[in-house]
C-alpha cells in the first residue's frame, strides 16, 4: 500500500464553523472520503463542562454526512476526531485535517527526513489509526488499558506503514473516562474502579494510555502493573498525547510518523520539553523537521503545518527555581494557565498562534513537561 | 551628585512575604534608607477586586517603618512602590528593589552601554522619581494629566541624572482612577469626568499617562488634546508603563535609564513588541542590554536582573492573521490571558519566569503590543 | 380560533440532551407540529463565549426536523426558541415547551384567573408569537427598534387571543446584537451605530426591546426617543424579558398571558421584584397564580409549571443599604452572580431549582430588580 | 462569673476597612479590651489563593494593637478571629464583633429563650472560647483531632457558662491544614499524613473538627475512628461550622449559645438545612429566635444581628430531583456557587444580605445541607 498524506490547517470562527472544511471540499482540494483524522482546538474551557468538544464533533459529523452518504454516527466512527478545548492566551481555534490519498505506485520522494530509505527513498508524514476493544469500567486507568493501548499503537503503526519506533513522533490517543453511571455499574458487578471521581478518572485514563504508548515505543520495558499509573513518574512516553472524553469506551489511537510508504509534502519530528518554558526543545523539534533560523531572525512560519504540544503545570509548584501559582488558583484551572503559557512559548518561537497545545500530561514526558512535535512542509 | 544603583530581585511566597527584603537588610546587603523604588508582581487577579496590591504595599510599609523610624504612611510617600497584580501562567511572584547608594566621587565605570561618555565613562542604570500635583477628577484621562505627566518625567530624568531621552528605557507611572465618590464630587462641582465607570477610568488614566511619557520623550510632538486619549492609537510611547491604582490622586513617575552619573553593575535597554508574540523584540532588547545567544543555545539567564513588559490583547481580535479569543472570554479577563501569553513568550526566551509583565497598554507602543525592557548585569 | 396551551418542563442532562422532548413525542403526549415555543436554560456561562445557546438551538432543530419533515433552518424559523445560558448556584438546566393544540370549539374552562370572562368563561394560559422586520444596524438600540417591538407585541397579543394588556404577564423577546461586521457595514453606509462594542450592543438591544414592550403595555406613554435607551431608568416594563443573540437580525416576540380563547390546565401571573432579594414579589406572583402557603409551610411545588425571572445586580452597588460586590469581581461576571442569587431566592421559596432566571435587565422593572412570572396548574 | 454579650455588625468597604470597628471604639460603644471574637465575611474567592483572609486578620491586629497596648501577634492570640472568604451573589462584606462585658452581679434578664432558668432567669447569648494543643501533621483529619476538638468544645462551653448541650447553637472552629512542608515533616518523621494534597487536607481538617463538635454535643455517641472522617456521612453535627486556615496548627473553638450567666439584648437559635434551598429550616431558626412573620409579610430585619450558615453543593449532583451543575463547573468553584445560592435563600427570607454564609460543610449536617443559626435581639 502506498499513499500520500495531505494536511490542511483551517481557521475556525467558532466551535461550529467548518466553512474552511467545506471550502476545501467544494474547491476539490480535499476528497471527504479520504479524510483520516481531524485534530481540533476549540475555545471552550477544556474542563469537565466544556461542551464545545462534543458540539464540534457533532457539527463535523453533520457536515460530512451528506458528502459521505453516511449517518452522523457512521462519520464519527469512520473519521478519527480529536477535539481539545482551550485556546487560552494567544492560542487560536483551528482544525488540522489529515487525508490519506491512495497512490497507484510508490512515488519517489524528494528530500525527506532521517536519511534515505532502503531503496533510496525518503520518508514522509505517515498516519495510521487503530482502536482497542471497549474497556470495562474497572479496567480504565489500569494495566489492561496500558496493554491494549500498546497493542493498538502497534496496529496503527502497521496501518501507517511505519516499521521502526524511531519513526513515530506523535501518538494521539482518545480515551474514555468514568462517569458516575459506569462507576456504579462496576461496583454492582463486584469490581472496584480505580477512582470514583469523574475528573480524576480522566487523569488515570490519560496516564494509562500514555504508559501504553511508552510500552509500544520501547520507552518502558518493565511490565506495567496497576499501581504504577499516576504513581511512578519516572515512566513516561516522549511521543504520547492522550485526552479523555465522555463519548467513548475504548481507546482510539492515531500514530503520526514518517514512512517510506507515505508520500506527500510534509514530514514530522519531535522533542520532549523538560518543563513549560523549554524553548530549546521546541527549537530542536523545529530543526529536526528542517526548520531553523539564524539567531534572532524569524523562522519561516509558512513552512509549519502545525506544532503539537502537551502542557502541564509542574506538580511541585516550582519552575527553574521560581514558584508558579497555577496549582493554587481557585479562579482559573491549572490546565488553562499551562496552555496559555506554553502557547506563548511556542507562538513566540514560531510566529504563529494556531498551534495545538492540549493540557493534562500524566506520564507524557517529565512532570511539568511534555512532548512537542512539528509537522512541516519539506 | 553621583550614585550607584543597586538592584535586587527577590522571590515572594505570598503577597505579604517580605522575608527576602528583610534578609537583604539584616545581611547588610541593602541599606533600607537607600531604597528608591520597589516593583512587585503579586498573584492577585490584576483586576478591580485585586486586594493583593494594597496588601503588599501595606506590608512593605509596615516592614520598613521600624527600620526607617517612620510611620507607615511616611514610608509609602518616601519609597515609590508599584505593585502589579497577576502572575498568570508561568509568571512568578517577586519584587525588584532599586536602591540609590550615594557615592563620594564619580567612579569610573567599566564596560557599559551606548559607547563611552563625555569623560570616557560608560553609562549605567540610573533611576529617578518625581510626582505630579493631585489631579481634579475631571482632569484624569485628559490633557492636564498628559501635560503634568510629561513635566514629571522631565523632573524624574533630572533626578536620575539622565540628560538625553535616548537614554530613557522604561518609565513606570502609577496613576489614579475615578471612584464613584470622585465622579460624584466632580459632577457636583459642575464638571464632567471623562467616564463615570471606575474600570474604564483606569484605561483613560493609563492612556493619558502614557501619552504624557510620549510627549516628554519627543515621541509625540503635536499638542495632545482631550479627544486623542483612547482614540488616536497612532500616538504612543515605546517606554511607558502605566498602572492605575485607587490609593493616589496624582501620578508617581519612575524613570529608568542609563546615565554617566550612575554607577553600579547593571544597565538597561528596551525595544517595542509589535504584538504579543514578538519574540524578535525581546531578543533585540536582550541584545541591546548585552545579552545574546547563539541560535538554539540558552542565554545566560543569571545575567538578567529582570525583564519588564506590557501585555495587551490586540483590540481587533486578530494576531498574525489568526483570531484570538481573549476579548470574548466571559470567564477569564483579557488582561489575564495576555499576561499569561506574554509571560510564556519572555520566559521561554530568557529561561526565567520571574519577569515583570503587567497588563493594560493603552498608548503603550502599537495596539496589541507594548514596550519590553531588560535590566542586565554588565 | 380556540386552542389549548399545553406546557411541559423537561430536565436536560446537557445542552444537547433532548431525550425528554423525544420521549414526549414518542409517547404521544406532544404533537411536534403543535410546538409553538421552547424556553431553555443551559449550563453555559451566559456570556459572549457561551456556545451552549447555539448548540442547543441546533440540536433542537436537528431533533425535530425529521418529525416535521422540514430542514433544520425551517424548524428554527417555525418554532420560537429562546435559550438563556447560565445555571449558576442551584439553577437546573431544563426546557419548557409550549404547544398550541387547536380545539374545535371553545371548551368551558373551569376555575381560572381574573374572575369570569364575558361569557362566564375563565381565562387560561395563552401564547402568541410575532416578529418584526429585520433591523438595519444603526436602528438597533434606538427608537425604530422600540416602535417595531411595540407593534410586534400587539400582533403577538392578537395571535394569542389576548385583548387587554392587563392579561399579559410575560413578554419574551429575542433580539439582535451588533457584530463587528454589522458595525462596519453601517459605517460604510454612512450611518452611526449606537455603539461599536458587541457586548454593549446586547444591552442596548435588550433595553430598546424592553422599552418597546413597555410602550405596547401602556406602561410608557410618552414618545420614546433614541437618547432614552440605557439612560432614563424611570422608563421600564414590568413584563418584559429580552435576551440578545447573534443569530438573528429582527426581534422575535413571545407573549404569555391569560385569555378566554385559550383552554388548558394552566394560568400565568406576575409581579415585579424591586431588587434581587424581593421575596415578597415572588410570593405575590405565586399567590396571583393561585399558589400560596401558610407561614413556614412549604407551598405545593408540583403545581408550578415554571417561574420566569430577570436577574440584575443593582447598578449603584448597594442592596438594602449594604454593599454588594457583583460589579467589582473580575473573576466572575456580574450576571453570573445575580442569576445565582435570584435563583436561590426563588428556589428557596418554591422548593424547585428548575426555574428560568435570565440576566441582563435594562429597562426591565426598576434597576437591580425585574419581572417575575409564575405559570401554574389550576 | 457573669457577663453581658454585646454584638455589633459593621459593614466593610474592603478587606482592610475597619472604620466601623474604630468608630465603635472611639464612640465608646465598644471597649476593645472586651472583644472576645470577630467573625468576618470578606470579598475574596474563599479558595486556596484567597489572601483577603490573612489581610483582614493582619489589619484587625494592626488596628487593635495600639488600643490594647499589645503587639500584633498578641492581638491575634487574644481575640478569636475567624475570617471566611466569599461574598458571591448578594452577600455583603461585613464583620460581627462579640464582646464580653463583665457585670458585677447577675442581672435579671427579661424575656429570653427556652423558658425561665432555675432562678427565674432567662437565658441570653453566651460566648466561650477554647483551644486545643497543636496537632502533629499526621493527626490532622484523624481521631486525635476529633477528640481534642470535642474536649475544647466542652471547655469553651464552660468558658461561656453553658451547662447543657441543648443550649449550644453554633460552634465555630478554626482548624489547620497541611502544607507541603508539614507533609514532608510528617513523612520524614516516619508518619503518614491523611492526604498529601493541601486543598484536600482542608476538607479532612474541617470534617474531623465537625465530628469533634458532634461528639461533644452528643450527636455522635460511638467512638470515632480514623476511617470515618470524610467517609461515613451519617455522622455529623448540626451546630458545627469549621473552616481551615494556613496560619495555625491547633483548633480554636468558639461556642455560641444561650446561658443564664449571660446577659444582654440578644439570643441565638438554630436549625439544620437539609439541602441548599431548605427555606423551612431558615424560617424555623428565625422563629426559634423569636422572629416570625405572617405569611407573605416581611419579617423585622432590624431585629436580626446576623444569620450564620454553612453552604455546600450536594455531592450527588442532585437537588430535589433536579440536576445542579455546581460540581462540574471548571470556571467557578463549587463552593462559590453554593455560597451565592444559600446567600440568596437567606437574604430573600430575611431581607438582609449581610449574612455569614461559609462554604465547605463536611460532616456539618446532611450532605448538601448544613447548620443555620440566627442571632436576634430580644
Amino acid at each position: 500500500m502506498s499513499y500520500r498524506t495531505d494536511t490542511f490547517r483551517i481557521a475556525m470562527a467558532g466551535p461550529a464553523d467548518l466553512s474552511g472544511l467545506t471550502a476545501l471540499i467544494e474547491n476539490d482540494a480535499l476528497d471527504p472520503a479520504e479524510i483520516a483524522a481531524i485534530l481540533v482546538k476549540t475555545e471552550g474551557n477544556g474542563g469537565v463542562n466544556d461542551f464545545t468538544r462534543e458540539y464540534t464533533c457533532a457539527t463535523i459529523a453533520a457536515t460530512l454526512a451528506p458528502y459521505l452518504r453516511a449517518t452522523n454516527a457512521e462519520v464519527e466512527r469512520r473519521i478519527a476526531m480529536v477535539v481539545s478545548g482551550g485556546t487560552e492566551g494567544v492560542l487560536s481555534p483551528h482544525a488540522t485535517i489529515f487525508a490519506r490519498v491512495p497512490t497507484p505506485s510508490p512515488a519517489a520522494n524528494g528530500r525527506g527526513l532521517n536519511g534515505d530509505g532502503a531503496n533510496g527513498k525518503s520518508k514522509r508524514l505517515a498516519i495510521g489509526i487503530a482502536a482497542t476493544r471497549d474497556f470495562l469500567p474497572h479496567e480504565v486507568g489500569r494495566a489492561p488499558q496500558v496493554e491494549a493501548t500498546a497493542q493498538a499503537v502497534r496496529e496503527a503503526m502497521t496501518d501507517a506503514g511505519i516499521t521502526r519506533v524511531e519513526d513515530v513522533h506523535w501518538v494521539q490517543v482518545k480515551c474514555p473516562l468514568l462517569t458516575a453511571e459506569r462507576v456504579q455499574a462496576a461496583v454492582r458487578a463486584g469490581h472496584s474502579p480505580v477512582t470514583e471521581i469523574a475528573y480524576k478518572s480522566m487523569a488515570y485514563s490519560r496516564g494509562a494510555s500514555a504508559l501504553g504508548v511508552g510500552v509500544a515505543m520501547g520507552e518502558i520495558t518493565a511490565p506495567v502493573s496497576d499501581d504504577i499509573v499516576l504513581s511512578d513518574w519516572s515512566l513516561a512516553s516522549g511521543v504520547a498525547s492522550a485526552s479523555a472524553g465522555i463519548e467513548l469506551k475504548n481507546n482510539i489511537v492515531i500514530v503520526l510518523g514518517n514512512a517510506e510508504e507515505a508520500t506527500g509534502a510534509t514530514v514530522i519530528a519531535h522533542a520532549v520539553m523538560r518543563d513549560a518554558i523549554d524553548a530549546a526543545a521546541v527549537i530542536a523539534a523545529l530543526r529536526s523537521a528542517g526548520i531553523s533560523a539564524a539567531d534572532g531572525a524569524a523562522i519561516d512560519a509558512s513552512r509549519i503545518v502545525n506544532v503539537l504540544a502537551k502542557a502541564d503545570p509542574s506538580p511541585d509548584g516550582m519552575l527553574r527555581g521560581w514558584r508558579h501559582t497555577m496549582l493554587d488558583d481557585t479562579d482559573i484551572s491549572a490546565t488553562r494557565h499551562a496552555r496559555a503559557a506554553v502557547g506563548g512559548v511556542i507562538a513566540g518561537l514560531t510566529g504563529c498562534p494556531a498551534v495545538f497545545v492540549s493540557g493534562g500530561a500524566e506520564h507524557h514526558g517529565p512532570p511539568g513537561g511534555g512532548p512537542v512535535a512539528v509537522i512541516a512542509k519539506v
